[in-house]
């Protein structure tokens, strides 16, 4: 009997893509998976496109090579703006992006169709989240707003409901968004789940917060729900590759999956 | 009558160096400069030696190539940490790196020889600062602490003595140092001097500030007081070549020079 393929491919440029693949993990526990991290070239955000879009054809044409795919996540904001087509041209697997995902459930789930959206200065820059949006919800009115600030807290690890700094700097970042009176606000960086109580501590219960690896892990389940093996006592588990291994890598991840990473296993792309 | 070389060349991985060189310019305000900032492969602190080492000696044979030079600055600390004896063997041309004149005048400036040591992470981890005090003085305490959130404040231009983000930063940062008795803080890392009043506030009068772009300022007058053009007529003044040009720079940049910035010339290294 042929066995179908399995592993559900996630890439990032760093580590936020672990935000994307722990919410893949709880709602597809049984499944296979591979990372990886494009930890040397990190980050896209300040890259052409034309570089990032290089870069992540070769992530995911090394990944398909390596691994039996049954999907290919960009789970990195940045190249989601700007490579899907073409590492969906680049290897024989569904692709699938973070920002369609999850503006498709801010549009549609949003109450009054006034939407906020926070992201790196580069994602925000691109305008894809606002073009996606109003894509899907003419007419909707979209408030958007870069928080450089929020990567580095998430990777100190300052993210915890009562951290003076992480509240302070989350009120600077979303008091205008807040008093502009959005219903909705898209978590448009992978590192920002974090964040979450923070966020939601400033924004008030009556917002409702879109989040990229929530949204995208429900897509990857109804991808592989028909072409995946079904769970068998031969799943090889998870494993992780990176480009790069900078000092303090483990306890970083360590932060974004939420549990100890098996050790990585570095590679040239 | 043969014109010596004149031009001071200034390298950092991205805007940086710019704080290095403002103080070349307060301290050589007749002298021609040329900038490089490899903005599009910022941040060099997570990359191999090897890596840093290859794109040193690039962008040094680029300046040199394009511009008459009587001195290489690397205003970078990263790069400082592993690439001027490459550099030094790759253009005909005196190379300062920001490291040994920092630590130098920390080591002899010291009135009790515990000194505190701020960078990023990279810096902070490659151990450059803590070799060089040691070897410059013998017996010296070095503490030294990584501030990974100092650049991206230094970039959203949150740096007023008063910004209750940046001192509430700068204290979690820095009081450890402060309770155990450091006489002398080097700011290791470019973009801190826009931090200093706020770090100033925390650390107290008592405690000798040294930083990077007097120092290396300094240094760079005693290399070119023997050997550059004097003052003429036919200064061209200050040249800024990126290899990138990111949406936002021109701001960032004005923040870092204490000016605004000429349009810089985007090149390919």
């Amino acid at each position: 009997m042929s066995t179908p393929s399995s592993t559900i491919g996630v890439f990032d440029s760093g580590v936020g893509g672990l935000t994307v693949l722990r919410a893949i993990h709880r709602l597809l526990p049984h499944h296979d998976t591979a990372y990886l991290g494009d930890t040397a070239r990190v980050p896209y955000g300040t890259r052409s496109a034309e570089t990032v879009v290089r870069y992540a054809e070769n992530a995911a044409r090394f990944l398909a090579s390596r691994e039996d795919l049954s999907v290919f996540v960009i789970a990195c904001n940045t190249a989601s703006a700007v490579a899907v087509e073409a590492v969906a041209r680049a290897i024989p697997v569904p692709v699938i992006g973070v920002i369609e995902p999850t503006a498709r459930e801010a549009a549609l789930g949003s109450p009054r169709g006034r939407i906020g959206v926070v992201g790196t200065r580069g994602t925000i820059a691109s305008g894809a989240y606002q073009r996606a949006l109003t894509r899907l919800r003419p007419g909707v009115e979209v408030l958007a707003e870069a928080c450089p600030l929020f990567v580095p807290l998430a990777e100190e690890g300052w993210t915890a409901k009562g951290d003076e700094v992480a509240e302070l700097v989350a009120r600077r970042y979303l008091s205008g968004l807040v008093s502009r009176d959005i219903d909705t606000l898209i978590l448009g960086c992978t590192h920002y789940p974090l964040l979450e109580d923070v966020i939601r501590g400033v924004v008030g219960p009556g917002v409702r917060l879109a989040d990229a690896s929530e949204a995208v892990a429900r897509e990857v389940a109804a991808v592989v729900g028909g072409r995946s093996a079904p769970p068998s006592a031969s799943a090889r588990g998870a494993r992780y590759y990176v480009t790069d291994l900078p000092k303090g890598f483990a306890a970083v991840a360590e932060r974004f999956l939420g549990a100890p990473i098996d050790a990585p296993i570095e590679v040239d792309l």
